[in-house]
């Protein structure tokens, strides 16, 4: 609110205004004991997306919602154009999240498409802001489940997996919002992906490249896929933990500790020869209503997301994966069983569009600069689905996912000003 | 129920029948989801004695509470003895538990009871039967509750260790089932030590000796003493799973790991040496309010428990857990937090006893045999009091803790007419 910016200089202050607005109000409508929390196809990103309705109106922007029941928003004169550029991304949350992760993607559209107006600058392409549903794999396990769902290729194990939290599916869930089940089953297009004539993703950086880089935001090359398991179990055998020698022992705890100090070697020797990893157990638990202090547990469950920017790299972690779990077998007399695998191909970001978008960080007075996404995306969707895709990361302090998720409002704008030049150009 | 006894003989089929019918209804008072659960404290646990007491008084036995409402048992003509030799065990069980940890001791002085009192034989000291409250850790965390209370050895830490369901401490249960808290509080024994000649435990076996050497009972030499965590804290730091690369990260999921392979190693070291050993973690989670499988969690928690008969096993077991816990905080970036230690020494049975069980054994026309007791037992805490106690072991499939234990009611009755020998010589 300082310096005036190189492009757009005299209305900057208004864009802070109404990101500040947005992101301070989406937040009073979803808090959780630490951070917020917009579960998945639940009440509160109804909610959320009803309030971008209110202020996208009030701004003068039309709206409608898709039959994915996620909420579109337009210029008037581009609501009806034959093909559009579509700026979007998720309003949901994981629990306990950031505020950030995903919404900002959609307040940039919007900015994109306020500044336009104020300004009555005409994009170069009619531009379409989407707010999408359910991205984040934290409530039912898959994740892209709104983009996957708008372009018919949600699958039929990820429409029967059990939320967390109520235990009931999100084919269940999805049909209560009110979405056209029997489409989405037979993996029918709820959008026209052909009318999509790119799809372009500002979000977040999850990890701390742009820290140390120093610049505020980025161009990104592509996008890590990943394989993931929700809830892989060791089964072992219960007893008494007081009584029963070592050598009698089947315990899973100790196995899986096992099994996840291999990994972790596996992956220390991986990116020593320069391939990309990263791997995660983000949910571990003996049963709580059986285990105890005094009992070896009969079983223990965790989950495991395994991501990569080589799909050769996640086909050699899955291998390994297998045969680390039949040596710990062996030698533990426990028993692994995989529940089904999610998997995400990597996915890389269209030349043309990444090369715009620096062409664009140039015009807006910006240092170009390209780097890799560590999270997976909807772009990613878009991107399988044909749909030249693209993504601008914003500097973000303390990562993503958690309560302390920040984003400097001032990076955001700058990162603004990349979309906006990039719709223009 | 076929071959004559060598002693009792043709009165063996009144026993199993009495003993049968107490499992079977205690079993139906106490259902868990699989097996049976019989909280420590609890309306469950009241129950089980009001109706013991039913039983015992329609055989012809005095029924009285003490002060640490733990019910006792005696012929009538004992009720009033200055030292008696008291026989006894716990009543109730763990979550999922099995049926004969810790009721079958109180069974076996019954029937004790209801044999001398059916054949008209006199004990050669006058013997009080005890059914104890709260043994097992399970509920709040320390173990030995009911007979710590009644010798006056409870601690403050104890009093006010939270019950794992409600929360509320075990002071708060133990004022609720009616003890006179400040006496417990100051430690004043709610009973005369001095007015008991021997404490006398039939216990369940819970691990595998006693099948693998094919015998049906056994003297016990020793009781393991232990130290326990009711829960560890293992703080990292919270991330996105795909974008904090591995040299980022402070992952408290794989900081567990690399601690208990280490735990693990040093285990079969110690093994190896000649010491005795048991490690156990029963219990281990991320926070279910805050997980989720594309995070990096910021803690985790888990529970150790450590058992060995010799002391200085403990000791050094304890410096090697603070050891190995710094070169982890130092490799990973992550932080240990222990809770209270809960310390238990390791107990020895009265030499006098053991022998004097070794010629019952004979008596009963069993192979005397003499073996450690790898669980703790309320008899470590009379022992602890300078009351000479000791053990007789019953052979048990599928060890303890769990809905599979399994005793056989033969092998039961064998282990009751050791008692019965001992308590008769």
């Amino acid at each position: 609110m300082t310096a005036p910016l190189p492009v757009s200089g005299d209305d900057r202050d208004d864009d802070l205004a109404f990101a500040d607005r947005i992101f301070t109000e989406v937040a009073a409508l979803s808090p959780d004991k630490q951070g917020v929390s917009r579960p998945a196809f639940s009440k509160v990103e109804t909610n959320t997306l009803r309030y971008l309705e209110d202020v996208a109106r009030a701004a003068g922007l039309d709206v409608w919602y898709d039959a994915g029941c996620n909420a579109n928003f337009a210029l008037p004169e581009h609501r009806n154009a034959e093909e559009y550029r579509l700026v979007g991304s998720h309003v949901d949350s994981v629990p306990f999240g950031g505020n950030y992760d995903g919404l900002a993607g959609v307040v940039a559209g919007l900015i994109a498409l306020v500044r336009a107006r104020r300004r009555g600058e005409a994009f170069s392409r009619p531009v379409h802001v989407l707010a999408l549903r359910g991205e984040e794999s934290a409530w039912f396990g898959p994740c892209y489940i709104g983009s996957k769902a708008l372009l018919g290729v949600l699958g039929a194990a990820e429409l029967g997996a059990r939320h967390k939290g109520d235990g009931r599916t999100l084919a269940e869930h999805m049909a209560d919002i009110g979405l056209p089940m029997d489409k989405v089953k037979a993996g029918s297009p709820l959008a026209d992906a052909s009318a999509i004539i790119e799809y372009l993703e500002l979000h977040i950086e999850q990890g701390p490249l742009l820290i140390g880089k120093n610049i505020p935001a980025a161009a990104v090359s592509g996008i890590r896929g990943n394989i993931r398991h929700r809830q892989v179990r060791c089964i072992g055998e219960a007893g008494h933990s007081g009584a029963v020698p070592r050598a009698f022992r089947r315990d899973p705890v100790l196995a899986m500790a096992d099994l996840f100090v291999r990994l972790d070697e596996s992956w220390q020797t991986i990116l020593n020869k320069g391939d990309d990893l990263v791997l995660t157990s983000g949910v571990v638990g003996t049963d709580p209503a059986k285990h105890a202090m005094t009992r070896i547990p009969d079983e223990i469950g965790f989950s495991l997301d395994i991501r990569s920017q080589g799909a050769e790299t996640l086909d050699h972690m899955r291998a390994l994966l297998r045969e680390e779990m039949r040596q710990v077998e062996r030698d533990r007399g426990v028993r692994f069983v995989l529940d089904d695998e999610l998997r995400v191909e990597p996915a890389v970001c269209d030349a043309g569009m990444v090369a715009g978008l620096e062409a664009a960080m140039a015009r807006a007075g910006q240092e170009p600069f390209v780097m890799a996404s560590g999270g997976g995306h909807d772009a990613a969707v878009f991107a399988g689905a044909g749909v030249p895709s693209a993504m601008v990361f914003v500097r973000n302090h303390n990562g993503s996912h958690n309560p302390d998720e920040t984003m400097d409002l001032e990076d955001f704008i700058s990162a603004c000003d990349i979309v906006y030049e990039y719709l223009m150009g």
